[in-house]
């Protein structure tokens, strides 16, 4: 497949990488010409130094520049589109599609959910692609993103904001909790990596069990005095006591896990394009 | 040193393994004869089969029975005890020392924080230990925790419950976050699996800085226009709603990390009695 890239920040230089790999021809671009020179001597692509370059028979173009630079970019990519078929997509995951409505024909989301860090090597296999398109050839993204990752998802912009939502709780909130573990500790003076290899074992552990079966601690054995008692070890910090009151009772409800068991791998929704 | 344990399930087995190497002499008592024998063939330790027939000269007589058998297991060692000189310790993180007051002369707990399973073989060396003793004895508790871990702490009881605490939170309600996402995005049909390479990195990161300088998202970046769209989502589920508005808060009155930097390894309240 012929894909242009444009920008070459960490998710732009691994999509690049990604689709050499997997034998595509793919062009980059960047608005620091030497910047988009390195990655295709690194990754052995194509350059070109200006939109009016892009080759006018991609199929597919990608943004891949900063989320504050898409529109302009992307407006700048409308200048000089003229007649080309390619479709357009953008590759911010918290970005809704609409953005690129109107500007060309066909236009789409190619989002890989990963943080991604240049100078690491990755195997793109496993890392989950969410795909949107406007029209019927979500088809062409959805090939794209299944000849580097098995696990291609179909998501509209409305779904992708609560897959946003879901990645505050598992990845922020759950940092936030350490930070309390941290601060409840510094009381004590004991140092933080005491809670390491438990942390650890609490992130692994969901890797082969849902989560709300994985649970342990006072509030789901229904540990009443525990919990009365552990309540009032935080009269001092009453931000702290309200988070402990309402995890505990939320963890309560969810003692018989409300039948929704959304294990590691159980639910499928893969893209119906692709089957 | 001389170590008697009483007990063998998965704290006694694997005090008794780390003992054992670390060149102590030890034996195993268990209420069921065989089960102590089993360990003492598998540990080459020396196994007795009542408590009357515990070496007298014992330095270090460890209770590390099931939670609710520790009361039992102590009186019937009080009847037998007569004039031996041994520290007596329970190896129970939740329980406070003074539930052996006037049991024994010389009491003490003697806490390995650490999820055992039987099978696993583990590195001792690593795991943190939490010593206690009602007077200058506790010097013996530390020496034996000394010799098989490189991160001994002596806390009080009263400081051990907020060591659990912190665990309440670092683990059960980081947990109960992944359960909130797992539902998150059992509504938008995507598997949790997406999620697990973000918390496996949310994990790995406060291995090597502070969980408050780790944060990141809407609330850390003051994000108020995604924190309040991210909110309108959650309308549907009040109780996810008020969880997420109060992390999200805290989250922000953290920015600065309140001067309070526990990081993993910078606080370090080493045993005094050990220096």
């Amino acid at each position: 497949m012929k894909v242009c890239i444009l920008g070459t920040g960490r998710v732009g230089t691994h999509l690049c990488r990604a689709f050499m790999g997997a034998g595509h021809d793919v062009a980059v671009w960047n608005r620091s010409f030497p910047a988009a020179q390195q990655l295709a001597k690194e990754a052995g692509c194509s350059v070109v130094a200006t939109l009016e370059a892009l080759p006018a028979d991609a199929e597919v173009i990608l943004l891949s520049v900063k989320d504050d630079a898409l529109e302009t970019v992307a407006r700048e990519l409308a200048n000089v589109f003229g007649k080309r078929k390619s479709i357009v997509a953008h590759t911010a995951g918290s970005k809704p599609m609409s953005l690129l409505d109107g500007l060309f024909p066909q236009i789409g989301v190619f989002y890989p959910m990963q943080t991604f860090s240049k100078g690491k090597s990755l195997d793109y296999s496993v890392i989950p692609f969410f795909v949107e398109a406007n029209n019927e050839n979500a088809d062409t993204l959805v090939r794209l993103a299944e000849s580097v990752s098995n696990n291609v998802y179909c998501l509209s912009s409305e779904q992708r904001r609560f897959l946003h939502l879901a990645s505050v709780f598992a990845c922020n909130f759950s940092n936030h909790c350490y930070t309390i573990a941290s601060e409840i500790l510094a009381e004590i003076n004991v140092p933080f990596s005491v809670m390491l290899p438990l942390i650890n074992e609490t992130a692994e552990k969901v890797k082969t069990m849902p989560p709300c079966e994985a649970q342990t601690g006072p509030a789901a054995r229904g540990d009443v005095s525990v919990l009365e008692s552990q309540t009032r070890l935080l009269d001092t910090n009453k931000d702290f006591q309200k988070i402990y009151t309402l995890m505990s009772r939320d963890i309560m409800k969810h003692n018989s896990c409300n039948g929704v068991k959304n294990s590691p791998n159980e639910t499928d929704n893969r893209c119906d394009v692709a089957k």
